[in-house]
């Protein structure tokens, strides 16, 4: 898995899930849950945090934001583009294009003014052993003199991991439950970076996951084949298929779309493969066939087209507790960052 | 008045003064004034506030995140479009365009993660009918989770008719002095909400209020009878006319530009309107007319425009006091909100 | 030097550290020594500082947002444009344009909410006799009821120039080394704010600097001059040349690109006058020339157009030191300003 390790990862980065032990995972998840119950008073006065935005945000911005003043920090709102010049990440390149600043500059003296760094940079989308690499995050990991916090890179979005590890833990799943991570249907091809992280969560929490898409639309093959150890190490499982009798016996249902491998980059030859499944969304029907299952989805969500307006507003959606476990799950990471400083 | 009360107000939100009796926004004055006066020490620690605006700011985006770090809190600056995707605000709606999200999934989340939530969406200016709603506004209201204060809405922005309370009680005006609300020439439509809430604040204060405009430029007629039926209550007035002779006993000027609801939404009739009135400007010869009153205006202003430089410069314009109690009156608000939590 | 000197500045102003004693800048350098060492623990508690921005930013935003929060004050964002309207700043306009509202009110109306304000505003480009009054950040000084900082204007940048008079004691600089201010190619016609700056600290530090350009990129003839009165006082001196020879003995190279002034507003005119020397790069051969300098730049700066790989990741490069550094000298700044309140 060649590709996916790129990154040069110190140890007090936080890039991706797959660099923790279950064991880890599970330790800051209990912090998390003490936190939520006002249990956990650590607090980060006097710390900084730059949030560096190349793509938008609502909950990674105003959690952290949140968090940090509750945690007696302070969080940085910086959105490259907006206010900020554009910033090049390749190596030998001659700057005579549009970018001001090259992150070898930009990150080494962001990470002179605060304490932790957060970046987020979507895929690309045109080229997807380039975006694989994740290229941004890997600078940012590699010039950062702070540690590195990823609000969702080209590959991996690990706080969503975690705040969607807290909503598991609190809906009282077991080892080997059934969680069923299911594509549906959008009118744009979304990046991949929530699905491979839920992915490799499941398997670290020892669930039994099922990824539920059409065969146009399977995950990456290595990310599949990192869950897939994952899941051996833990005693959980990792399939995929594209037969909807995956969701009988589902305790989860997690949604979510994503654009095809298969014609990665291509923006009309995607857009027909997924023209082919519009109704690939989660609905009343669907659920009807799990075991009771929970909904969830990462938010945002397009109303009567991920989703059915049934499913979203039913008792069945844990969907904002999911987003606001967000906030507690980050300030445990904030404080497990910072404490090891 | 039927539309203006489809809004849905829990107790602790802070949609309109109408809202409230007269004696609880002479309390909040009183508090205020305190605040000024740093003789209120009561404090917000701990305490956040999300600012979401769909519209541009300066005074109220600067005011409330100054008050809320006075007041130990932490207010957060979210700007939809900038940042931020585009809300869905419709219900049962198919999501296939160009919102990502609806507020039915962005409020109540938001709410998890702040104590308080401001609003700022403008009318959107194209059918009354559907603005006088006040759909952005009310949906905040709904689905909240903890309390909303209107930025400025459709219809009414509160925020400046307390900081325009405090301003009259500073300038020592009585029960039954004249206050002119006059139009002005404009080369834009501008929404009606500050002329709305001024006028009901005045009716509120137990003034005697006079609308000038052209006849084209009447306020909503619903408006103008919830006005009316405060007026009764309090002992003060409400009339409106086109006749420039109201200025005579004036104590206040009020000047502001507003769309006609004559043509509203057909952009070139309602200039065809507006350009019979160039010379509705408030100038010293205006001025001259009054019992020696002092002009108001909200902020931002055209300089010649709406009112001539000899005016805004001259000891009768107190603008910059008014704008400054933004501050202390939304400080007086934030702790009645949250202190009622 | 009419032109330069139109501003406007009371006391307590940071618009050009010309406006300073070199014993003043000493002692700012050795306060911001102290902070950087830990070694002042002096607070701006409760203080709000507004920073407007006309133009991008990310050194001077993050160090200032940082610097606020790290005093125990909070700073927030403003920029012009981006969630707020366009601002005019010439007096006695009608404003039927695109400007909603003038600096007479928005200025003194920020200073009501904060207690110290921030202004960046380039130079506009278009003619230099205008550009050369720093119109918009004379009427800020003019203006507000608070102190201002220049966060870089047309003229003058003298927050970097403070962060480099402490880089440059770091630097064990004596009276009378050497300094190298070299002008480099740029795709751009940059703004000269910096490399004046630059000029008349050097000069104020008593060193010898030579700016060192192609003749067509002469700086204003007053700022030379000025520099060289500062140099006369301060037993320094001030010189300028096309010849790269300047290079030997120089202890510091300090590079920056800039416009031409003899195609001032004329951008294909200027543009023909730069393609003429894309070979004024600042490469390991000039280095060598040097007496061992080290390399200097304000950030952000195109490699491999401005300066080559090669000298920015040896170790004479210091520009990662040189911008932390604003992060203490601002914050040395803000005590003094606010101290004086």
């Amino acid at each position: 898995m060649a590709k996916l390790s790129n990154m040069e990862n110190k140890m007090d980065h936080f890039l991706s899930t797959t660099d923790w032990s279950p064991e880890e995972i599970e330790s800051l998840l209990q912090t998390a849950a003490a936190i939520k119950a006002g249990k956990n008073t650590a607090n980060l006065a006097g710390k900084v945090m730059g949030m560096v935005f190349l793509n938008p945000s609502l909950r990674t911005r105003t959690s952290f934001e949140a968090g940090m003043y509750q945690l007696g920090g302070h969080a940085i709102n910086l959105s490259v583009g907006a206010g900020m010049w554009k910033l090049e990440a390749k190596e030998g390149v001659v700057m005579d294009g549009e970018a001001a600043e090259h992150v070898k500059e930009a990150v080494p003296v962001l990470s002179r003014y605060v304490d932790v760094l957060g970046v987020r940079a979507f895929a690309e989308g045109f080229d997807w052993t380039e975006d694989s690499k994740d290229p941004v995050l890997s600078s940012f990991a590699k010039y950062s003199e702070v540690p590195v916090i990823n609000m969702e890179s080209a590959i991996w979005h690990p706080c969503q991991a975690l705040a969607d590890g807290l909503t598991w833990n609190e809906a009282h799943l077991k080892k080997n439950d059934k969680i069923v991570l299911t594509w549906a249907y959008h009118p744009r091809a979304l990046p991949m970076a929530v699905p491979n992280s839920v992915l490799v969560m499941a398997a670290a929490r020892g669930l039994d996951v099922t990824v539920l898409r059409p065969n146009e639309f399977a995950l990456d093959g290595e990310v599949m084949e990192k869950a897939a150890s994952i899941a051996k190490a833990t005693g959980g499982s990792v399939d995929e298929t594209d037969n909807l009798e995956a969701l009988r016996g589902a305790k989860i249902v997690y949604a979510k779309s994503w654009g095809s491998l298969k014609a990665y980059g291509n923006k009309e030859g995607e857009a027909a493969l997924r023209a082919q499944y519009p109704h690939w969304q989660v609905t009343e029907e669907w659920m009807q066939q799990t075991a009771d299952a929970k909904f969830m989805h990462c938010l945002p969500v397009r109303r009567n087209v991920v989703v059915s307006d049934g499913v979203l507003d039913s008792n069945a959606s844990i969907v904002q507790d999911q987003a606001e476990n967000r906030l507690h799950a980050q300030k445990a990471l904030l404080l497990k960052l910072l404490a090891q400083k």
